[in-house]
C-alpha cells in the first residue's frame, strides 16, 4: 500500500547545510525573525498536519471524486472538513502578507510545504494552491481597497481563489479569447463569457469563491495586447445599487459542469460560465496577461512541486514495498535463507529503480529550494542588484522547475508503480493513483512544451543568452571555489563536462535561431531536458560537498545516491545534445497531409 | 476525439516491400497458398472489422467496465455480441491449427492482425489473445485426446482459454508457487489452490472457459522444478464417474472477485479459486513452466504488440487533432492567416511529438512483422539449420519485442495525450484511456524489468553472446549489400556507428557478468534499450532503402520519417551505452535499510 511520511532530514539537510537558509533570511529584515529552529519547527508540524490530516483522504477522494448537481459541487467525504481543520490552523496564511493577516514565511520554506502538501494529496493540495496564487496577485496588482476587502479572507481560509484563462477554443494562445468586460458607470465591469478547466471554480470547502477572470473589453485590441484582468467573486461581498443585489448575494457566474477527469478527482475542475457578473479591473486595462503573469509564475513553480511532491511519496511506498515484497533470489546468493525468498530490494533492476527516483527526487528538491530561495531575494532583498540578479534566476528556471520536476515526477510515479509489479496497476494499492494525478502536471499551467518554448525562446534566444550566461558564471564560480573538495572525487569531469555541454546547447540554440525561425520550438524540449539534467548535476555536486564530511548514514546514502546520479542519469544529457544538434529542418519537412 | 483507422499501407509496405513476404510464404508448404492478394484482403477485412464492430466499443468499455456479482461476471455492453459476430466471422481461428479447425494463416499476418485488434479496443483483444496462447500450448504439448476434444471448440470461439500462473505471493518467482495437484485414480488430477490476475477468467461471452493451471504434485522437487501443466474446464465436457457430475457440469472453480484496475477496464481480470477441481496434465510432470513457455512466448509478443497498436490509435488521434485544433501562429508566419490561429501541426514541439509517435511505431510494425517471419520460419521451414538460426532469434528478440514496443507504446500514448493539451486529461475524449491501457503493458506478461533480465540473462551472458553474435552477422551482412545504396544518405554512418556500439555493449556486459553477479540485472533493462534503439535503426535502414526508389507521398513521408528517427530517437542510444558502462557497483552500494 501507499504510504507518506514527511522527508524532513532530507529537508533540513537542503535548507540548512546546503543552502544555509538561515543565514541568508537573517539577513533580509521582513523574514530576519525566521530562524533555524523556527523553520525545523515548522516544517515538523507540516509533516503532521499532512501525514495525518490530508493522506488518509487520498485515496478515498480518488474512489469518490467530486459530484456536480445543479451548479453544486461536492467535495469527496472528508475534504470540507479537513480543510477547516487546515484554515483554522493557519496553513492558508502560510507565505501571506502579514499587512493583511499573512504569515510571511519565505518562500524557501513554503517550497518544502508545498511538496508535502503534493505528497500527501494533491487533489486536496490544489485548492489552496490555487487560492496563494490569487492573493499573490491581488497583493501585488489590486487596488488598496480590493486588498482590505479580498486578501483578509482569502488568507484565513474562509474564502478561496482561481484562476480563470482557458476557454474552449483558447488555452495557449490566449489572445483569441472571447470573454468580454463592459465598463459600467460605478467603475465596476461585466464580465461575461465560459472558461474552463477552473480548478476549484465551484466547491463547498468555503463561504466564497474569487475568480481571477481574464477578459477583453469591447475596444480591446486584438491579441493579446487587449487582455484585462478582473476579479469577480462567487457571492458579493456588498450590496450593489446597479443590480439591485444585497450583500452576500449570488454574483452572476456558476459552474456549468465538472471535468470527468484521468486523476486529480479530489479536484473540481469547472466549466464556468460569467454572465454578466460584477467584476473589478485588477492592475491596468489591457496589462491583464503581465498581471496574470505574477499568479501563472507562481502556480508554475507550484506544479512543478506537484510533479516533485507525488515522486516521493511513489519513491516512499515503492521501497516499502520492496523492502517486504519477496521474490526471488539475490545474484549473488540467498539475502533472505530462512524465507522462501529474498526481499525484492536486492534485485538490480528493482535498485535502478529506486536509486533513479531517489536521486531525481533529492535533485528536485534541492532545485525547488533554490528557486524558492531566489523568490525571498527578489521579495525582501535590499539590494537591487541583487533583486535583480535573482529575478533574472527565476525567470531562467521557472519553466524549467514546472516541466522537469513534472516530466521526472511523472517518470518517478510510473517506476514506482513498476516496483509493484501487478499490484501497481490495481486502484487499492494507490500507485497508480500517483500516475494519474501527476499526469496533469505535465499538461496544466502551460504545458512542458510551452514551458520549453518560453525557456529557449523567451529567456535564452530573445535576450542572447544573457540569463544562462549569468547563471553558468554562478555554477562555474562554485565550482572554482569546490571542485576540489574531495566529496566530487569521481564526478568532478562529469560536472564539468556537463556545464561546458550546456553551454554549448545554448550557443547551438542561439545560432540555430539566427538560421531558421523553428528551430527554437523544435529544440526546446530537448534545451530544456538538457538544462534539468546538468543543473541537477551542479545541485548534486553542492550536496555532495555537504556531505562528505558527514560519518552517518544520511551522508553515506546522499554520497552513493549523487555518485548515481552522475553514472546513470546525466548521460541522458548527451543524447540531448545530439538530438538538439541536428536541428528543425528534418522534423519541419513533412507536409502536414502526409502525417 | 480518438480516431483509429487500420493502417493498411504501412502494413502492405512492410509485409510485401521489406520483407517480400509472399516469396518468403511460398517456399514454406503448409502456407505456401498465400498469397500477397489473400494476405492483402485479409488486411482489408482484418481492418473493417475492427474499425466497425471493436473500436466503436473501446470507450464505453473502457467507463462501464466488467460487473462481477456471485460468481458472475458480465463484460460490457457490446462486448458479447461483438465476440459472437466476430468468432462467426472466423476471427478466433486465425492461426489455428488446420487440422483442428484452425485457418493456419502466417504469423506474419497475425502480428498485424493483432496489432489492429490492440488499437481499436486492447480490452476485447486481450480475450482472443488468451485463447491463442493457449490453443498454441495444447497443440504443441497436450495430448491427442485433449487436443479432439479442447481445440475445435476454442478455435470456433465457442470456448475460451486462460492462462494462471501467478499467486497472491508469487508472481515472477514461479518457483515458490503453492497450488496443488493430487493425482486421481482415473488419470486426472484434483486441482486445489488459488491464482490471481486471470485474464479472462471468468466471463459471459463463451459457453466454457478452459484454464491452463501451473500446479505442483504432492512429492514435486521444490522450486520451477517441480511445476506441472493442467486443462481445467469451467464446464466438464463429459460425463465424470469419480465425482459423479454430468457431461456439462460445473466443475470445481470459479472466480472469487475481479480487480478495479487503472486500465483495460473492459478486459476481466480475476481471483480464481481452484477447489479440488478437476484437470488433465499437459506435457510431462515437473515440465509444466516449459510447456507454459510456448504459451508464455506468444503472449510477451502479443502483449508487445499491444504496446504497438495502443501507440499508432493514440498517433492517428493526435494528428487528426493537431490539424484540426488551432491555436498560435507558425513561426515562419501565418500558414492559416484567414482563421484565427493556426493549426497547431505547424508548431515545432508538436511535429517532434508526432514524429516521435510515428518512427517508433513504424520501426516497431517492422519489427514485430520481423519476428512474425522468423516464427514462420521456425514452425514451416523444411531446412532444420533455417528453424534453428530462426528460433534463436525469435528467442533472442521476444523480450525485445515485449519490453521495448511497450516502454515506445506508452512513451508514444503519452505524447499523444500531451498533444491535445488539456483535453487529453479529460476521459471522453479517449487520449488517456490509450495511456491507462497500455500501462499494464510494461508490467504484465513478466515485467519488462524480467523482459529485460531474460535478454541480457539467457539469452545473451548465458550463452556467451552467441545469438547476438549471429544478429549482429545478419545485420552487418546486409549493410554490406546494401551500405551503398541511396536511401542511406545521411544515416550510413549512425547506422554502422549502432551496430558497433551493440557490440561493444554486449561486450561490456559479458565483461561486467564475469565480474559481478548483480551487472546482468543492474544493467539489463539499458542494454535491452539500446538493444531495441539499434534494432530500430537497422529496420528503419530498410525502410529507407526500400522507400527511396518511390516517387509518391509514402515514399517521401518514410524517407523523412527515418532521418528523423536518426537525427532525433538513435542518439538515445548513446547515453544508454554510457549508462551501462557504470556497472552495477554504485547502484548495488546503499544498504537496504538507508532507502
Amino acid at each position: 500500500m501507499a504510504i507518506y511520511k514527511a522527508p524532513l532530514e532530507d529537508m533540513r539537510f537542503v535548507l540548512n547545510d546546503v543552502f544555509q537558509a538561515e543565514h541568508l533570511w537573517s539577513s533580509l529584515p521582513p523574514i530576519s525573525e525566521v530562524t533555524r529552529d523556527l523553520s525545523d519547527a515548522v516544517l515538523e508540524e507540516a509533516g503532521k498536519m499532512v501525514e495525518n490530516l490530508l493522506f488518509p483522504l487520498n485515496r478515498d477522494g480518488d474512489e469518490e471524486g467530486c459530484h456536480f448537481e445543479d451548479g453544486v459541487v461536492t467535495t469527496p467525504k472528508g475534504f470540507k472538513e479537513a480543510f477547516k481543520t487546515y484554515a483554522e490552523n493557519g496553513w492558508t496564511a502560510f507565505s501571506g502578507n502579514p499587512e493583511f493577516g499573512g504569515q510571511g514565511m519565505p518562500k524557501s520554506l513554503a517550497v518544502l510545504f508545498e511538496e508535502m502538501m503534493h505528497s500527501a494529496n494533491s487533489s486536496f493540495a490544489l485548492y489552496p494552491a490555487l487560492t496563494n496564487g490569487a492573493t499573490l496577485c491581488l497583493d501585488a496588482h489590486a487596488s488598496d481597497e480590493l486588498k482590505q476587502a479580498y486578501l483578509p479572507k482569502l488568507y484565513s481560509g474562509e474564502w478561496a481563489g482561481t484562476m480563470c484563462l482557458t476557454e474552449p477554443h483558447c488555452g495557449t494562445d490566449l489572445g483569441i479569447l472571447r470573454t468580454k468586460a463592459v465598463p459600467q458607470d460605478d467603475g465596476s465591469y461585466q464580465i461575461s463569457g465560459t472558461k474552463i478547466f477552473i480548478t476549484g471554480g465551484e466547491h463547498d470547502m468555503v463561504d466564497n469563491i474569487i475568480h481571477l477572470v481574464l477578459a477583453k473589453l469591447p475596444d480591446a485590441p486584438a491579441g493579446s495586447k487587449g487582455i484585462s484582468l478582473f476579479l469577480v467573486p462567487k457571492f458579493l461581498p456588498e450590496a450593489d445599487p446597479v443590480s439591485g443585489k444585497e450583500a452576500g448575494e449570488r454574483n452572476g457566474v456558476a459552474a456549468g459542469s465538472i471535468e470527468h477527469k484521468m486523476g486529480i478527482k479530489g479536484s473540481a475542475t469547472c466549466v464556468m460560465n460569467f454572465d454578466s457578473a460584477k467584476g473589478w479591473l485588477v492592475g491596468e486595462i489591457n496589462q491583464g496577461l503581465a498581471c496574470m503573469f505574477t499568479m501563472m509564475n507562481y502556480e508554475r513553480l507550484s506544479i512543478g512541486i506537484q510533479g516533485l511532491g507525488l515522486g516521493e511519496a511513489s519513491y516512499q511506498s515503492a521501497v516499502d514495498y520492496a523492502r517486504e515484497r519477496i521474490q526471488g533470489r539475490a545474484a549473488t546468493g540467498a539475502a533472505n535463507p530462512d524465507g522462501a525468498a529474498d526481499p525484492i530490494i536486492v534485485h538490480g533492476d528493482v535498485r535502478r529503480m529506486l536509486m533513479t527516483m531517489r536521486a531525481l527526487n533529492e535533485g528536485g528538491r534541492a532545485l525547488s529550494a533554490y528557486v524558492g530561495i531566489q523568490l525571498d531575494l527578489v521579495k525582501f532583498s535590499e539590494d537591487e542588484e541583487v533583486r535583480s540578479k535573482a529575478a533574472d534566476r527565476v525567470a531562467l528556471l521557472t519553466p524549467v522547475a514546472k516541466a522537469f520536476f513534472t516530466d521526472r515526477g511523472f517518470e518517478t510515479t510510473v517506476l514506482g508503480q513498476q516496483v509493484f509489479g501487478g499490484h501497481g496497476y490495481i486502484r487499492e494499492w494507490g500507485m497508480e493513483q500517483f500516475v494519474r494525478d501527476c499526469r496533469i502536471s505535465q499538461i496544466y499551467e502551460g504545458t512542458n512544451g510551452i514551458q520549453a518554448l518560453d525557456l529557449a525562446g523567451r529567456k535564452v534566444t530573445r535576450n542572447g543568452g544573457r540569463y544562462v550566461e549569468s547563471f553558468l558564471a554562478e555554477v562555474r564560480h562554485w565550482i572554482e571555489e569546490n571542485g576540489q573538495e574531495a566529496g566530487l572525487d569521481g564526478v568532478r569531469e562529469p560536472l564539468v563536462a556537463a556545464v561546458d555541454r550546456l553551454q554549448v546547447a545554448t550557443e547551438e540554440l542561439l545560432r540555430q535561431a539566427g538560421d531558421n525561425p523553428d528551430a527554437v520550438n523544435a529544440g526546446a524540449v530537448e534545451y530544456l531536458d538538457l538544462f534539468g539534467y546538468v543543473t541537477y548535476a551542479w545541485l548534486w555536486a553542492m550536496m555532495m560537498v555537504n556531505a562528505a564530511g558527514r560519518d552517518d548514514d544520511f551522508g553515506r546514502a546522499k554520497m552513493i545516491t549523487g555518485r548515481f546520479y552522475f553514472e546513470r542519469l546525466l548521460p541522458r544529457s548527451e543524447a540531448l545534445a545530439r538530438q538538439l544538434k541536428a536541428g528543425a529542418e528534418t522534423m519541419m519537412s513533412l507536409d502536414a497531409d502526409l502525417f
